[in-house]
């Protein structure tokens, strides 16, 4: 096991009628932003429920934060946080607006030259105005944890931040309002929760039994209450498992004394980049011919994989690792996700050299838990994934 | 799953060597008072690590906390406090140290009559002394929540506290210092943080299949590493999973949605009261009867544990529920624990409706996860444990 640090200080607000209690967490005379996208949440009934529960605030509200947070419509929420001396933010959504909120948390008290800065020169962010989060699509944990990615249009950059100041204070999460997330947006946050708990666990042995079993526990429960969420949205017992597997998949936990990958995630956001893939699916693309091209250094892990989570008891190591990655595919196509590049777009050809080109250009030391994987990599691992 | 809240602000700083990370973990200019017990970290290396990393700091020591925290000696200890104006504690040991602290935390702020109050009248700690810890003994779980037993001789009391309040601003984990545990320290620290587990997972189905399965991989990791650790203390990878597992077991996270039990703790306490048994070995003697007495009650989540723990995968539930309990009393024989009252003491006669007085005499309503229990029910456990 390596060495670790960890704090997560987030209050968890979790279950039936939860959002009711909002206002108990906002401090009294709190003048609130109330955050949101492109306005589901007013139809689902949960707009609503929020503004109910903030009756005794002073609250404004800023809508339209896109799939992925984008720059220039933040700088405009920061301009009516200013201007409006907003004291508390309040994140209603998934990850893309909870991430927006977190880049405004840090940005409302950003004293340098401009916010891009704080993405652009990696500022870890110590202080950020209160924040709290109302989650509204399982998926990718981050009202749990200090990290956030934004997007910049106007110059193709996507790029990451965090620090401990980006905790939300409190997030609640009722599972309730999974029975509106539509099919395919469940299947994408069942697919991105499964993949952060890969990229934390499928690397090498470390010895580090209690976090791999943790990390096997979290995919155990997304394959079991996969099917039955996917069939009912209604089926309340599926769907908080589904809600807390994800917050639990990318809180920090499963990740302290290990090491981690992401060399999955650092190739998808590519396809999402180029194709305008769902970011999920771009994980479902790439997974598998990552864990096959790096057989090797993956095996022991893949086979205790299989033989745990997919009761794989028979055959040799490289048999079971074998078989767990079929297992996989099988598992992302049981959520009507495809795992070929050509699946998504007709136009694959030369994907891999311009995405190596990419990797190449940024001048990055390499992927992986070893940080062994180069550009010449990426590409064979790309046109496996055709 | 049952609605619940989650919070947990302790930081944790696990690994080797962490315990010279000490100094940057409290305020500059804090006035430190180190408390400990007998002072066996002062023959196993750690007083002068502590020492060495507190060297910035001006530091006070108080030592002789006993194995259950007396409140007398911790009035002595909160003299030292007030009259030396201390601004930081610093707790170095196992769970009656930390546990110690924490009263010491709460009554240093405490403006009522007397500090026994928080305990007798159950007041809630909201705002305590801030401290840390360096664990020298895992088991309790002290290190990472906001409770705390303390102990009254004079009038042999026994009574818990807690509060938010009584978090752990920090909690250093070297996994070094179980080199030096006896082997009976041990032993009682795996069984201690298996009852844990076993208290908050041995009631009823719930549909809480994450947490279920989260405790499930501590359990199987105690039972893992257990022969490794009780045949060498220096084995860093079973010492470092034995040390996180004790403070996962009792962190506030695997008993979030889901009933629980603590009937086994509270019948327990009392066999600690009458004959001094560990802490730890009663919960031994208690739990298998406890389990053959609520058989009912409790067959479907044995035999959930006995298949997934003990890969029991034959027979009815009834069988494998009642397999289930043979091989958790052979796990707890492995480490040298006995199970039965008469291993302990030849004076057991009585000890049934002595115990069962007492509880009919605090006018308790109820043990276990349905609150059924009667002082009947106990005296009939009891007796079963002989």
């Amino acid at each position: 096991m390596l060495n670790f640090e960890f704090k997560n200080p987030t209050k968890i607000i979790f279950g039936k009628g939860q959002i009711g209690n909002l206002g108990k967490e906002i401090p009294k005379n709190a003048k609130v932003l109330m955050v949101y996208g492109a306005g589901s949440i007013k139809s689902n009934g949960i707009y609503e429920q929020v503004k109910k529960a903030l009756s005794d605030f002073e609250v404004l509200e800023f809508s339209g934060i896109p799939a992925n947070p984008e720059y220039e419509v933040l700088m405009d929420a920061l301009k009516v946080i200013k201007e409006e001396n907003i004291t508390y933010l309040l994140a209603v959504g998934g990850g893309s607006v909870i991430d927006g909120v977190k880049f405004l948390s840090s940005a409302a008290l950003y004293t340098g030259n401009t916010p891009w800065d704080i993405l652009k020169n990696s500022i870890r962010t110590e202080n950020g105005l209160p924040f709290g989060t109302v989650l509204t699509l399982p998926a990718t944990g981050s009202e749990m944890n200090s990290g956030a990615v934004i997007t910049r249009k106007e110059t193709g950059e996507k790029l990451g931040m965090g620090g401990p100041g980006l905790f939300p204070q409190f997030s609640i999460l009722d599972p309730q309002v999974v029975t509106s997330i539509p099919e395919r947006q469940l299947a994408n946050g069942i697919m991105d929760a499964f993949s952060h708990v890969l990229e934390q666990y499928m690397t090498y042995p470390i010895g580090a039994i209690l976090q791999d079993r943790i990390a096997e526990s979290i995919m155990q429960t997304l394959i079991e209450i996969a099917p039955r969420i996917m069939k009912n949205t209604s089926d309340y017992e599926a769907a908080a498992n589904f809600m807390w597997s994800c917050t639990m998949a990318l809180n920090g936990l499963i990740q302290k004394g290990v090491p981690t990958d992401w060399a999955v995630h650092a190739m998808g956001h590519e396809l999402t980049a180029l194709f305008g893939i769902d970011h999920a699916r771009t994980l479902a693309i790439i997974a598998p011919s990552h864990y096959y091209y790096n057989f090797e250094a993956k095996k022991e892990k893949l086979a205790q994989y299989g033989e745990r989570v997919w009761d794989i008891k028979t055959g040799s190591t490289e048999e079971k690792a074998k078989a767990a990655i079929e297992k996989t595919v099988d598992f992302f196509h049981s959520l009507g996700i495809d795992t070929k590049l050509s699946d998504y777009t007709a136009a694959y050809e030369g994907t891999a050299e311009r995405v190596s080109q990419r990797f190449t250009d940024r001048g990055w030391l390499g992927l992986g838990e070893h940080k062994t994987l180069a550009p010449a990599d990426v590409e064979k691992i790309i046109k496996m994934s055709y």
